[in-house]
């Protein structure tokens, strides 16, 4: 891309100098100038083309983040956000797998793991007693290295004492159950609703606080029909589509 | 309820008087003195009671408006939102049923209808060609009078012409495609995102504008397999949720 094919900028046009940056960035994106995945210029580069402080060209690309048009990561710049990704919700519904069909390298990241005690909804979930040991881990779950979700897991203790350990190194709960004899399982039951994002969780997906969340709430149960598993997860809104299957 | 338990209005304590007006409102609805379902007493009766303008009381419930606490509706005053309502996604998924289940009044009201030419997505969807001539339909589909979707649905012609005028009168698809000849229909496909609602959606479904919506995609078809309705639904997030039957 040239600068003179983008830069649309003008002084004398009446609209605030961020809203004129947002614009021009917002129409290189909808031309296929830049394409979903890449890699925004940099701030300072951004700032010398359009001729503003950085400042301006911050709140430009916060306005196109807001709008769930880019994606700002911490640290290594902002990205075209690319188109959602077809998420079947079926009776063998694995992260791994989905990505893996869709040509992506999955990964769930280990943010937080500790034992506790299984309150009403998760007892009833799991079909354990209130109060019983759960594991309680939080991840977040990646393709190609953009986070989809943030998800909460309960597992039964003693019967997964351990997983979060090899889940840190596998970066997967499908492989980590293999460690535990189980080798299938399937899904029980799935509930769907939205809600925007709350500042932490927004923090762990890359996305503006307030974007859209689906969540789901699902029970996962072994080949002889015990609960092993119940999630609540959270996707970014933008970036899948959920698929229900047949 | 009498003044003493909800008036918890202080000038002194440096919150704004609006704020202070959702705030009690939000406290009786928290400890069940005014439930789901309730009208919020009318805007003098709340002014007088917590000694403030109607200007302010409007702004307080505008505030619990826009976090999905109250429901503002077009004449009829502002309600309580009630509990969402579960929606089961399967085989065969229809409105009136679900909701007579819920033991809810289902009524779909027709906002719009014009005969139009299927565009490249509604053509695929419905196995037509592209320009093919389809049923354009527009409602709002409500549980006892409170707005739960809003529906876009195409269905195509001539199978389905003056359908429009059957459904205005029945206000159910299910029963508007019996005279049609068409018993039973079952569901293709069902993709499900979510996003904030825009101004004009978010006034015909009585909620304030950027509240989440769940978009759902559906193809529905006969039983020979033939397509006869592709629906953009959008649910407000609060109402429902969705549950992925096996």
């Amino acid at each position: 891309m040239t600068a003179s094919e983008s830069k649309v900028f003008s002084r004398a046009s009446g609209l605030a100098a961020w809203k004129q940056v947002a614009d021009s960035i917002e129409a290189d994106i909808a031309a296929g100038r830049i394409s979903p995945g890449d890699r925004i210029a940099p701030e300072a580069q951004l700032a010398e083309r359009f001729g503003v402080n950085r400042h301006t060209v911050r709140r430009g690309l916060a306005d196109l983040a807001e709008r769930g048009l880019v994606r700002a990561t911490q640290g290594s710049g902002t990205f075209v956000e690319a188109r959602p990704l077809a998420y079947p919700i079926g009776l063998k519904t694995r992260f791994s797998e989905v990505m893996a069909k869709a040509g992506k390298e999955a990964r769930g990241e280990l943010v937080s793991a500790e034992h506790g005690n299984a309150d009403a909804a998760t007892a009833e979930a799991l079909k354990i007693k209130p109060g019983a040991p759960v594991l309680d881990m939080l991840t977040v779950n990646r393709a190609d290295g953009v986070p989809l979700s943030l998800a909460r897991t309960f597992l039964p203790l003693p019967r997964f004492l351990g997983l979060e350990q090899i889940f840190a190194t596998k970066g997967s709960l499908t492989k980590a159950y293999k460690k535990f004899g189980l080798d299938d399982y399937k899904r029980l039951s799935t509930r769907i609703t939205a809600r925007p994002a709350a500042a932490d969780e927004a923090q762990m997906l890359d996305i503006a606080p307030g974007r859209t969340l689906l969540i789901i709430n699902a029970i996962n149960v072994d080949m002889d029909g015990k609960p092993i598993q119940s999630t609540l997860s959270r996707f970014v809104a933008d970036r899948v589509e959920l698929v229900v299957e047949r």
